[in-house]
């Protein structure tokens, strides 16, 4: 029955911080920022949600939304989608920006994919949609 | 230049119950396993990845393939797309599969979210995918 992702959830100590890099740098589209607990963006069919896990790990209490509690800490990953044609362009971006390139990770498709870090430290990745359909 | 998520992960220390659950309970579409690092699931036009952060947090040598390093620990949180029709559906499978729904949440749209736990404690949320977009 399910029929893809709709929510994916990254954590950030630093809220300023990781708006600055996924709005401003990746230029993801804001949906809304709630304080210092996330900020959530728009990003193709699905959502990225940004979290500050000291404030997503409480109990909600008296509240019409009572999500539950939730929080990592740690790197995590993730992996957004571009053309084939814009991952030389979007590495050059990045580093423009001041983002370092980490890694670059030719697959035996020869799709490849590229991977740096967003503020808090989370491992993120660029990559062609057929990377999982070579 | 992003177009999407193509990977979202979640962790997990017990990947033999991430199987048992993502897979069998969940119903998704197994790439494949990697021992005791990884899980990767297909999931609509994206990939689910779970990983063990005790195996993806050490650094990757004499590897054609050198992802960086990774691992979150705690609970985090994803969002699956299910259609409108199957949210009570989805629910009466999980209730029959011994998962326990931990709630509720109808948005001022009227679109209901419901919320359980994996294995590893991750709290996961089904929705249809107008959520975002009412």
């Amino acid at each position: 029955m399910i029929e893809g992702v709709l929510e994916t959830a990254l954590y950030a100590d630093d809220l300023d911080k990781a708006e600055a890099f996924y709005g401003g740098v990746l230029g993801l589209e804001i949906i809304r920022r709630g304080g210092n607990r996330h900020i959530f963006y728009r990003c193709g069919s699905g959502v990225l949600l940004i979290f500050n896990p000291d404030e997503t790990e409480k109990p909600i209490e008296n509240d019409p939304f009572p999500v539950p509690p939730h929080g990592a800490r740690g790197p995590g990953h993730a992996c957004f989608v571009v053309s084939r044609d814009d991952v030389d362009a979007f590495a050059a971006k990045l580093s423009a920006s001041g983002i370092a390139i980490e890694q670059q990770v030719t697959w035996r498709s020869g799709t490849r994919s590229i991977y740096f870090r967003d503020p808090a430290g989370n491992s993120l990745e660029i990559a062609p949609r057929n990377l999982w359909n070579p």
